[in-house]
């Protein structure tokens, strides 16, 4: 088989790399890339360098932001009586998407996990500590995944935060709304079963 | 909602522009590349901008190239008796993974389509008369898509071919291999019916 421009094989070669992409699409996108006008391919390559160089973490909660503080921390409307603890910034933005949380995040940026070697410290969680300690936040809400380090990191944290005096809670697990009980997983379906709730 | 950084907002927008890449896609693409190592990123970027820049178009048969000629007219192992028209270089690149053609090609870059106001001089139709003109060629398969614009294409071409006294042949069309009949469609099944082989 020909073998295709350097300069098209080391394009298929990036796109590769990123997460869900296969050797397949990696070709058609390099492809459209390379039938679409300089200016929009030049616009995708300059959008890509500018979330590396333009973008920081917010100095409060580690979220995301365009200059010192996060747009959460910047606007005036949150409740800062609630902290929501979350693994990674697409969390809280999942949060963020069903309008029904008005306080505060804390980006962790990683779990717990023993293995990997990533520890409390690697984590912002002595700012989470610091944060609380400061007084004024009530309740500490620990959106961390259901899964194992998610629940290792999870029980961390509400033994940190218990000498502070602050309520720890985490969101509620059971059937997915408008899901089919008979298509959950049993784990699920234990969960939903044993934290079920009086009408 | 709290919106999110500007470039990082700035860089779904250019993801989400890519064929079959939809908001919650680029979405997840955008904040890879966010949390991606720098080093990363730039080499992301650096492939995108190459292939704008680096690659160009075979002078004889118009595939892509990293110089004057494409790897395929480069070859000296190539049977140039036959020429393989593609409205695409990805088309090419399907056939060479075949591995059954050892011709020339020729890429079209498009399909005669009098709505779009493609007719056959934007399309390298005259280059590919003059290749035939030179002499040598024996058979012009025309391989364009199955579809109303890529059978006009090849109707059109079997036509002007015709005077330069070449074969002009087409593609077998019929079942997929390894696919049930029954779920054939029926203008498929059609053409696998009256195209049909004795043994």
């Amino acid at each position: 088989m020909a073998r295709l421009p350097r300069a098209l094989e080391e394009l298929i070669e990036e796109l590769s790399r990123l997460p869900s992409v296969g050797p397949k699409t990696a070709q058609r996108l390099a492809f459209h890339v390379l039938r679409s006008e300089a200016g929009r391919a030049e616009a995708l390559a300059r959008a890509i360098l500018a979330v590396k160089t333009r973008i920081s973490q917010c100095e409060v909660c580690f979220n995301y932001a365009d200059g010192r503080l996060c747009a959460v921390c910047e606007s005036g409307r949150r409740d800062g009586l609630v902290i929501c603890v979350v693994e990674s910034a697409v969390d809280l933005l999942a949060i963020e998407r069903t309008g029904e949380f008005n306080g505060l995040y804390h980006v962790l940026h990683g779990v717990i996990s023993p293995i990997d070697g990533v520890g409390p410290g690697q984590l912002h969680v002595p700012e989470l500590l610091a944060r609380v300690s400061a007084g004024q936040v009530q309740e500490v809400i620990v959106a961390t995944d259901a899964d194992l380090e998610g629940e290792a990191t999870a029980v961390y944290l509400s033994r940190a935060l218990a000498p502070l005096g602050v309520r720890v809670s985490r969101p509620a697990h059971g059937l997915p709304v408008g899901g089919d009980l008979e298509y959950a997983d049993e784990l699920t379906l234990a969960r939903a079963m044993s934290g079920r709730q009086t009408f």
